[in-house]
């Protein structure tokens, strides 16, 4: 119950609507703006001017107008200047990204990684010798305005404590510390590091810029090691009272099934898990993706142990997602990770599944689909965090460099003979 | 992506703000709000004015002030004056109300029901006598300003569909307009009722006025003929694409289970449900709750299958408990219906249960608690729902009844010697 906002409150909520609506839509006309934000046309005017004195946005006549009349300016993104670093850190690589406003990703390099836990160093020295180049070859004058990190949680430590998936920096977790340090360092400057889990940034990107977009109520799953969750409902990330809501892979299916390695027993994961499609197609485990990929080939090429490994995960896979889709009434379903490929071979199983256990009204209008930006979902959506703090108020003062739009004095309603 | 609101928006919003507290807080001092709200003396005491012109709040001088200075005045909802009708359908009773601002129960009257389904007569005969004794005993000059049901989904029809349970008025749905008529004629307004589940109303009342007052993640589970649910995630209930969000009693938890009315098998209700408690004990089927307590009687009075029958359900009673506790991270698990009783037989087994399943880091933090408003939380939370578009725009036309506070003209900033 929380009272009306004030005057600059709403003249900062605007900008950063302004600014997140060019960073997602890219180059979009005045005209549009003031259509699709709702705003007149003096106010879209002011705001903008405002964004592009911080160097945020640039305004222009639109090259080829195609009709009579006065153009309306275009407002683009400052994709080239203004950046994040992005991180991703996945059970058999490591990535890292320079992305621009507007998600535009400019540069890009990633490093195989030794499956398991290992030394922090094995993860932190090449993040940090990438960001160095990355923020080396950044063009001179450029601004780093936040890094973010996805990182598949080594979901519990031998004591079966889950390691807590907070929104923020970890100013206590080793990794982050050490990666904060390391970036600290490349990019001169001392912002924390947004770190959430693997599944939490690949469901952010998805529904920002894939394939849930535009979605309000969404699963999204994950796999890699374990089976991660993501829940965006009525728009929002589900978060829970911890920041741990959507840890959907521990959910029980099976009370008779096998041991998990949280302490329970019958966890979806261990059904619909990469290693329980290892097993149960005689294959050795701990091959990750490439072993999965395999058993699929094999599935595709007739091999009958690897077609009815398939049919058994993915009759696992509809029963958990039949629960889920009881629990939450998604719109959307989207399978990312290796669940992707799992999705896709093993469909007819998962939907008559779904058939058999989801009620009717719910899993009528649920739509199932597949990750839109595949492999690199989780690295876009951690730059996608790494923005949030900019589009959220655009003229603060983020990551150390402020941003001097408003300082250089009142912005004027640029109302010239363009509108 | 919205832009901010205008002032005219925020004055309204304000308004409401306002409103619910003094609703939901009960009478509060000019200097209580102004610290709580957030907002400057003068804007609550134009905010005040505007509600006292319209009818909806009183001020008044606190009798007892027990020290120096000026008093603040005292901001009192207008409880005798202002009231919503609220109904309560449940397996064996329907049960009505008329409840003044401020949630005080001005009126209540409840007539046994026979369970099962029946003619739509035998449900809204009795609710429309007491709609019209209630308004008849009204003051003359109170106002009625919205109606609530809360309805126990006769949870699927004999094709396994799920009633929609929608926000809002259902327009197509027999029940709602049978009852709407009948209340609009004893009411002589044609306001639509707000019809919402049993659960989904209760769980309101928890979040408001009862045992979850002030957590913003909740899981709420309620037990009559079938398991209910009603999810509150970061304040907000989840509705779901179709506004069915958190039908929990049939996430399937026992693969190898009976089969459940919705058409699956091991549905969680039929594990936890009236009926498996009474079939495990040895009793006779469709007793409703009279037969649950008389369970829960016998095994408080050492008898061995009740004491089993308990110890069975409450085991699977912690074990979906525990799913839920992973998919959600509450807070708090609230158990209200006849799972209040069911829970306080069985709080050995579903702690058990928790702590075997449950992710250490999800269930360490988690309260279990039972209902605070008992048999009569959906009830009061139909009252809730009820007053809900007045709470949002208090000086909208409501209900067909103009609240003219701002249409006398401008309301004066009152600020004389009393602040």
């Amino acid at each position: 119950m929380r009272a009306g906002p004030s005057q600059e409150e709403i003249r900062r909520h605007n900008l950063g609507v302004l600014l997140r609506s060019v960073h997602v839509h890219g180059a979009t006309s005045r005209a549009e703006l003031t259509a699709s934000l709702g705003l007149n046309r003096s106010t879209i005017g002011a705001l903008t001017a405002e964004l592009a004195a911080a160097g945020l946005v640039t305004e222009e006549i639109p090259r080829d107008r195609g009709r009579a009349g006065r153009p309306s300016l275009v407002v683009r993104p400052v994709s080239q200047m203004v950046y994040v670093l992005a991180f991703a850190i996945e059970a058999d690589r490591v990535t890292a990204a320079r992305v621009g406003l507007g998600g535009l990703v400019l540069d890009r390099v990633e490093a195989p990684r030794r499956p398991g836990p290992g030394p922090l160093d094995e993860v932190v020295a090449p993040l940090a010798a990438f960001a160095r180049q990355m923020c080396h070859a950044a063009p001179e004058g450029s601004r780093h305005i936040g890094t973010g990190a996805a990182i598949t949680p080594i979901v519990r430590d031998r004591d079966g404590q889950v390691r807590p998936r907070a929104y923020g920096s970890w100013a206590d977790d080793p990794l982050s510390t050490a990666l904060a340090e390391a970036v600290g360092q490349a990019t001169r400057s001392d912002s924390p590091i947004t770190r959430l889990g693997t599944a939490d940034l690949a469901a952010l990107a998805e529904h920002t810029r894939g394939v849930a977009l535009g979605c309000a109520n969404v699963v999204y799953l994950h796999g890699d090691a374990g089976i991660g969750g993501s829940i965006v409902a009525a728009g929002r990330p589900l978060t829970g009272h911890g920041g741990n809501g959507g840890e959907v892979g521990h959910m029980v299916v099976n009370p008779a099934g096998k041991p998990c390695g949280c302490g329970s027993r019958g966890c979806w994961e261990t059904e619909v898990g990469e290693q329980a499609l290892l097993v149960a197609a005689g294959r050795q485990i701990g091959t990750g993706a490439p072993g999965v990929s395999a058993v699929l080939d094999a599935a595709g090429r007739g091999d009958a142990e690897a077609q009815a490994a398939v049919r058994q995960v993915g009759d696992w896979l509809g029963f958990g997602v039949a629960n889920l889709v009881n629990i939450f009434n998604p719109e959307m379903v989207v399978f990312g990770g290796t669940l992707r490929e799992i999705y896709l071979a093993s469909a007819a199983q998962v939907r008559s599944r779904l058939n058999r256990t989801g009620l009717p009204a719910y899993r009528e209008h649920v739509r199932l689909r597949t990750s839109a930006l595949g492999n690199d979902a989780p690295l876009l959506g951690a730059a996608e965090a790494a923005f949030e703090q900019l589009l959220a108020d655009p003229l603060a003062d983020v990551a150390g460099t402020p941003l001097t739009g408003r300082a250089t004095g009142p912005a004027q309603p640029a109302e010239s003979g363009l509108s």
